[in-house]
């Protein structure tokens, strides 16, 4: 029995441009209206992730950062050490041209780099540090390896009373591999990476939000 | 000549609780897709604002703050003075049980608060300070009196070639009105503060995104 939708945001309920997917919005408003609260799981910061919450509608907490911050119905926890990927990140700017994107001030437990250069050569150059990289298609990510969007999203929903096994999650690429595994029910959209169709228990005929509809249409009770 | 759209967000593309309206969202997409650039002009603080833009796919530039920041194609821009706004709101601190919103360490040229004491209260109140109080329907804000959204539109539309005659301007409440009063069309959703209709050129029939649906499709050429 599903209680709870958790959803990525870009390329999944978002086209490839990260602009909204009508058919997704249509989806999640109706979910929450048929009270099965969505949740939102992320590599945006906090401040982004509760504005795309409060567009959506959505009432079932958020994990932002890939997992390195999440907001819960108990408060706002920062999970993710951000110092490691800092230490990470002085080695890299020494070696490549690398670029922090937008906001990169108001990231608190991870670091996220323009996509400059391929992720293998900086997984690479980084495999004697503590740190797990993660290229999520928009963003290059430095993050703490012992919180992920499925770690983060199991301690969020425990806060909800909800259990992992009641969680449908939907996503389409690397950074939403554990993410997937934690969840009862996992979906990978058409347009997703192949590990994580492989992961998947479906996955959509349709990309982006019309997959994220398809999935609802298909599994909700 | 409509060459460019200006919206105001919460209570205008979003319904009374701060949901995007699914109207509003595929009037906006058709514009831009026309060639007819959105601009974005709201209360909330700039991360919001960018985020509201990356979501709805907009490219004409934001009007965050009520005018007190703008992210124009040659940069971004603090126009308002927050410490107006400190000094009004420490007055106000030592005599109500004012509260501010969430978020407000990155908000930097206003105050904005919770909406816990009738606006009119903390107007007289403060009637000797150089500030100008808003309420928007979501937030009590305190204001640099020098910046507002309309002075702010015209600034950013200068900086991508756009007269304020050729902006049409969508809002709902009291401070939409000198964003309105700047614009070459003026419009007001069915929803709207009485004085903002008055001000407008069209009212729309129908309230919130429903409304912005209706007045793009009858006024874009």
């Amino acid at each position: 029995m599903i209680k709870a939708i958790a959803v990525d945001v870009d390329g999944t309920i978002t086209d490839g441009k990260r602009r909204l997917c009508p058919s997704s919005l249509e989806a999640i408003r109706e979910s929450e209206e048929r009270g099965i609260p969505v949740i939102i799981v992320t590599g945006n910061i906090l401040c982004s992730t509760k504005t795309i919450s409060i567009l959506l509608g959505t009432s079932g907490g958020l994990v932002a950062e890939n997992g390195g911050v999440i907001k819960s119905s108990k408060g706002k926890y920062v999970l993710g050490d951000i110092g490691k990927c800092q230490e990470a990140y002085e080695f890299l700017e020494a070696r490549y041209p690398v670029r922090k994107v937008e906001y990169s001030e108001q990231r608190v437990s991870e670091i996220a780099l323009e996509r400059d250069i391929e992720v293998e050569i900086l997984k690479e150059s980084l495999k004697n540090f503590d740190v797990r990289l993660y290229d999520s298609g928009f963003a290059i990510h430095i993050t703490d390896p012992s919180v992920n969007k499925g770690s983060s999203l199991i301690r969020l929903a425990r806060d909800f009373g909800v259990e992992r096994q009641e969680i449908m999650a939907v996503g389409d690429s690397e950074n939403d591999l554990e993410f997937l595994e934690v969840a009862g029910l996992k979906v990978a959209v058409a347009n997703a990476d192949q590990e994580l169709k492989s992961l998947a228990d479906y996955v959509t005929k349709k990309p982006y939000g019309d997959g994220v509809k398809e999935a609802l249409e298909r599994f909700l009770p």
